[in-house]
């Protein structure tokens, strides 16, 4: 990897030092290019007409995202972000009174609302699947669990807003296969961070996002729907994009998994994320997820030996993004503090609001999080070390 | 109006004659300023970390769209694009099996296509409302139909895509509140060329675009629902940012209208949604539909004087979307036509597609729509007369 490289495209680095790639990643030189070179189009040549000008590199978007997880490009849909992407998949399979859905301890609390909402509107069940030893999904109970045959949908994020471990999704892509239950990820922490592979993973259906890992912008995001699955579900939402009006009484939905689009979208976005994921490949995803869990490492090491620090992350495998709490200050009291530094240094917060389950039975309120990217470095780390030893 | 300013204000104006506004306008200097800004912003500071810097900002998009429509803050959610927004109020209503929803001939097909998906899904009924002899919805017709009691909704486009008449939103608002039947208006066409005043035409929701004749960036769109409607209706989706969740095994939905929002979006385009809004407000809406409206009728009389040319407009008052067919050529063949032309002059095609219902009581299967907005000229008008005269 080119570190230097991965460094001059992202100039901020020579100003601040960010640990929030979970929340929104620094965006590559190219992406930015792209998306003010698409504005500038549009403010010369007006909206639709610089979209036809660029529907190659439109058309593109969707065959570098199939490349990114392995999929076909006709089994992607880029939608408006990874919450919408994730609703258009959940809200669009037909789960009935007594279906039951397995998540993890893990789930985000905004994914778990739906699944209260259809609890109600429809009578599905919840069912948490309870985490082994080291934290992660238990593959022996979740195994169990599958036995029953009211199971209709696994569904959780690969990596938890809040960190934690990288659960075993092929194993559990594995299981769902074996037991015909359909398996939705959440790949949102997952993208742009460690290689993601559809066909590996074995799972139905996958949402992502474009600003955390994948390092594009703000307001997008992809959903995967497995080929064969796709012509069997009819979208929660319906336009012109989606299907057409053939007479005053019948539509036709469209075959592939544009489907779960609808017409209009911010295309200087769209092509951002295309050229982000473009970045992303051309960097290479396993020295970049290699790098990342290294840098990770290094900081629970440095952040361990801080007194009054406590290092929160489980899991067998681990990811980018560390979380710690402080004993003498508040999760946001640490984060003005690491922002107030003379080169300022982004990390976030993450409540129990978030990540209800995992947080409740993990006794916590709150956690800091900082999370790397492969262009951050070990000095970066150092100097955050350095001042959150400063700290009362 | 200072003519001469807004087109200081759009730059392209040197270079081509922008007749596609219905499609999307080209944005004013202030709305690109405010993109590329934030997008840089982003790349030095972060994603979330820029969009903390401009939450004072980013409110008073709430505060100006409630200005320009004359609505509340609270009543306001900043969606995706207009399809997303009227899809949250319309998929969000509780229609069921036997409840009728009434429409207008000039109905979009994207909006028309979820009439149909409800039809098979619930059972609803749709009925067409028909026109009078000016085109336009027969009042006295609406009257009548209103009398069942199984009407639910009446749901229009105040201007449809394919131009048509203006229809009379606030004669059908005191008809809808006099039956006791929601409103759904589909104000597309209507924001930013014509006064709209949710108080005077009394719709209890209203979608729009920003992309359109508000001048903002694509990608981006808000919703409108009355107060006291709000906290009635149960957003279709939910995640994090409409509802919180407060236990295992119950959630709480947000009071206001950005229960029908989620907590992503492009930040850049919200921004530029706002500053699209106080520009428009600041040339004044009242003075712009004056100058639209004059400029089309004039380009209707220019048309209507070229052999084989025949203006298609409808209705008792008509807006800046100007519509016509070409007894030789083809629309596509007329667009691509003015496309090439010295200077480039951009009209577009709207066919069967899009607005069946009408197109086919109208006869026709395809019209060019050259849509004209307050920035645009007369003499600009003359040099596409000109043109379409020397088309065989």
């Amino acid at each position: 990897m080119n570190i230097e490289q991965l460094r001059a495209d992202t100039p901020a680095v020579a100003q601040l030092i960010h640990f929030n790639n979970a929340g929104a990643a620094l965006m590559p030189a190219p992406v930015i290019e792209t998306m003010t070179r698409h504005i500038q189009l549009e403010a010369s040549l007006g909206g639709y007409e610089a979209a036809g000008q660029q529907s190659a590199e439109l058309e593109n978007v969707y065959a570098a995202i199939g490349r990114l997880i392995n999929a076909g490009a006709d089994e992607i849909a880029v939608i408006e972000n990874a919450t919408r992407a994730w609703d258009m998949a959940f809200y669009s399979l037909p789960l009935q009174s007594g279906d039951v859905v397995l998540t993890s301890t893990t789930e985000y609390a905004g994914n778990y609302i739906p699944y209260l909402q259809l609890k109600q509107q429809r009578g599905i069940e919840i069912r948490v699947i309870p985490n082994d030893e080291h934290g992660q999904v238990s593959l022996s109970a979740l195994k169990d669990m599958l036995a029953d045959d009211r199971i209709a949908l696994i569904s959780l994020p690969v990596i938890a807003t809040n960190g934690g471990p990288v659960q075993p999704i092929e194993q559990i892509g594995a299981l769902a296969r074996a037991a015909g239950v359909l398996f939705l990820l959440d790949a949102c922490q997952g993208v742009g961070q460690m290689p993601i592979d559809v066909q590996k993973i074995g799972c139905h259906m996958l949402a992502a996002t474009s600003r955390k890992y994948l390092r594009g912008p703000r307001g997008m995001g992809f959903l995967y729907v497995e080929r064969s699955l796709c012509q069997s579900l009819e979208p929660a939402f319906l336009d012109l994009h989606a299907a057409s009006l053939l007479t005053s009484d019948a539509y036709k939905i469209r075959a592939d998994a544009r489907r779960f689009e609808n017409w209009e979208c911010n295309v200087a976005a769209k092509l951002g994320l295309g050229a982000a994921v473009e970045y992303a490949l051309a960097q290479g995803i396993e020295p970049m997820w290699q790098r990342i869990q290294q840098l990770a490492s290094y900081m629970r090491q440095r952040l361990a030996q801080i007194p009054g620090v406590t290092v929160r992350d489980q899991g067998i495998e681990q990811s980018g993004i560390v979380t710690f709490t402080h004993r003498n200050s508040s999760a946001e009291q640490v984060q003005a503090f690491l922002a107030g530094q003379t080169k300022r240094i982004n990390v976030s917060t993450s409540t129990l609001r978030s990540t209800l389950l995992d947080m409740q039975q993990r006794d916590l309120l709150e956690v800091n999080r900082a999370s790397i990217h492969a262009y951050n470095t070990e000095a970066e780390i150092d100097t955050m070390i350095t001042a959150l030893r400063l700290l009362p």
